[in-house]
């Protein structure tokens, strides 16, 4: 019954006492069309949304200019734009053109933005009849979820706050038709670090410093742009991470990329191999004389073979490596 | 009476009926005190305060994703947020700390952030007895202003709005301390275009042929980093600006950056010379033959002498530049 000349609309309070927003139970093309589009919208759709939920967190947080990486600190008129930013940057993400009441059109529909970090999204009167994209992300756990719904009365909870504004119910949310559960969200760095790793990063007083400790402290995974960026409190973290290098060079820190010898040397170490923008640091030494006592991956450079130090090992200078 | 050990308070009510907040007339060391802390802050004031507002306005516009460049298309809770923006981008150009009640601490002095697009500041009645640095910025006129008071009655409104906040009377203005008035704010290219030349730019489907027509349709002026990438709707201005370059060549256009060849042809023909991040559009074609009948300046390329076209003459392939 729904298709793209007659949406649902508020306006048609004919729908209202009727199945559709009822009941739940029916068939709703025009939603199925809404999901079918997501799923052939190309790419991996995990990874889109994922793209989406961490941008949006990050440019909100300004870890640059603030030194935030916890949502937690955001102001509440950061948490209400917050949303509007998750919608700016999914338009732009799948390119959909604004729909004429609500965010979005998708496939026809018209389609609302609603994001929520705790998935208690706040539904106001006017998207009742139509579809929302629910989107929720909990950057402690490093999760979101995306889902299509109908906006009805089956769905809403009973109370209102004081915009008139409803939640999904307990009930309501088996009507949400879910493109991504529970996916994988681009990870927090620094929101993931103990207390006592943090604390010894962030108590450093220079922007510098505080990244030559990120590099000290956070060894054998990768370090994206954002964490250098949140940590040095400056701009341009490749400017930070060469110099980090220089300043590391003599306590055997190498500060590996994306280019030149860092792939070959993180690959034969056993490291994560840096994609561009991100680097992974580790603290190397020397082999040992005689190999069968060390089981550890090696790298030969400039002739000589290095290995991951291990917590014990003194201090040697780092090998020249062609970053 | 005011000092860094007995700052004004909204707590401390015997202020309120004191001759402090009533009258305004007599000294206030505290107020002056940050004033001087501004003048002796080091750099160009003025061009300080216009990069937090550039930047401010450009950030929460997000061109790059919305195609945004007239801060009337901001939603309500993006013009909320854009105040805490300016807070932000503010606390980071100048280093300020936290205040203990207010948004910094400037010279030992509770300082509350407030900016408004149309200078009537929001006041609330938590801001009584502190000072405010009050910002304001209009993008049409590329103007901004900042200044400093002490929030008191006598240079409030009577009435308030339904959060209880109440604006800057007309009286209480001129208790203003300004820091900059009418300053130059960096100018929004798109903004200040004519409405032929923006519908020819932006009426091209794709991103790239946008920011071509910018290039073709905008010359002899400085276009900015924003300016292209709030045009193509897409990342990575640079790359912009290369496709542009050989897309445009055969129709003699070129576009200035800020190195190799760049500055010394900027230079001989009289254009203005782009700094990193801007660039500036110029259609060249040979210059006539009888230099006594032409009187535009000349830049040698390969050994051929060219000038900036005129509006009739027929296209030529563009020179050869090292950008």
């Amino acid at each position: 019954m729904a298709n793209d000349n007659a949406p649902f609309g508020a306006q048609e309070s004919s729908l209202f006492g009727g199945k559709m927003l009822t009941g739940g139970g029916e068939s709703d093309g025009e939603l199925e069309r809404v999901v079918q589009w997501f799923e052939a919208a190309g790419g991996d759709l995990e990874n889109r949304f994922s793209s989406v939920m961490r941008q949006s967190l990050d440019e909100v947080l300004d870890g640059q200019r603030t030194g935030r990486y916890d949502v937690s600190e955001l102001e509440k008129t950061e948490k209400t734009y917050l949303g509007t930013k998750v919608e700016i940057v999914c338009r732009a993400q799948f390119g959909f053109p604004r729909g004429a009441k609500m965010d979005y059109r998708v496939a026809g529909a018209e389609v609302d933005s609603k994001f929520s970090l705790s998935g208690k999204w706040m539904i106001p009167s006017e998207a009742l009849g139509h579809i929302c994209l629910l989107m929720c992300a909990n950057d402690k756990r490093s999760s979101f979820s995306v889902g299509v719904v109908r906006i009805g009365e089956h769905v809403l909870t009973e109370g209102k706050n004081k915009d008139g504004k409803r939640h999904i119910s307990s009930a309501g949310q088996r009507y949400i038709k879910w493109l991504c559960k529970d996916g994988v969200l681009q990870e927090n760095l620094l929101l993931g670090l103990d207390t006592a790793t943090l604390s010894r990063v962030m108590s450093a007083p220079a922007g510098q410093s505080r990244v030559d400790q990120l590099f000290r402290c956070v060894q054998g995974r990768v370090i994206d742009r954002n964490a250098v960026l949140t940590t040095g409190k400056q701009l341009d973290a490749p400017k930070r991470v060469r110099d980090s290098r220089r300043r590391l060079a003599r306590e055997g820190v190498v500060v590996l990329g994306h280019q030149n010898d860092s792939p070959r040397v993180s690959h034969a170490l056993g490291l994560p191999v840096a994609e561009k923008g991100t680097w992974v640091a580790a603290r190397l030494v020397p082999a040992p004389t005689a190999p069968r006592l060390d089981s550890r991956r090696r790298v030969t450079i400039e002739g000589i073979d290095y290995v991951v130090a291990q917590s014990g090992e003194p201090p040697v200078p780092a090998p020249r490596i062609r970053y």
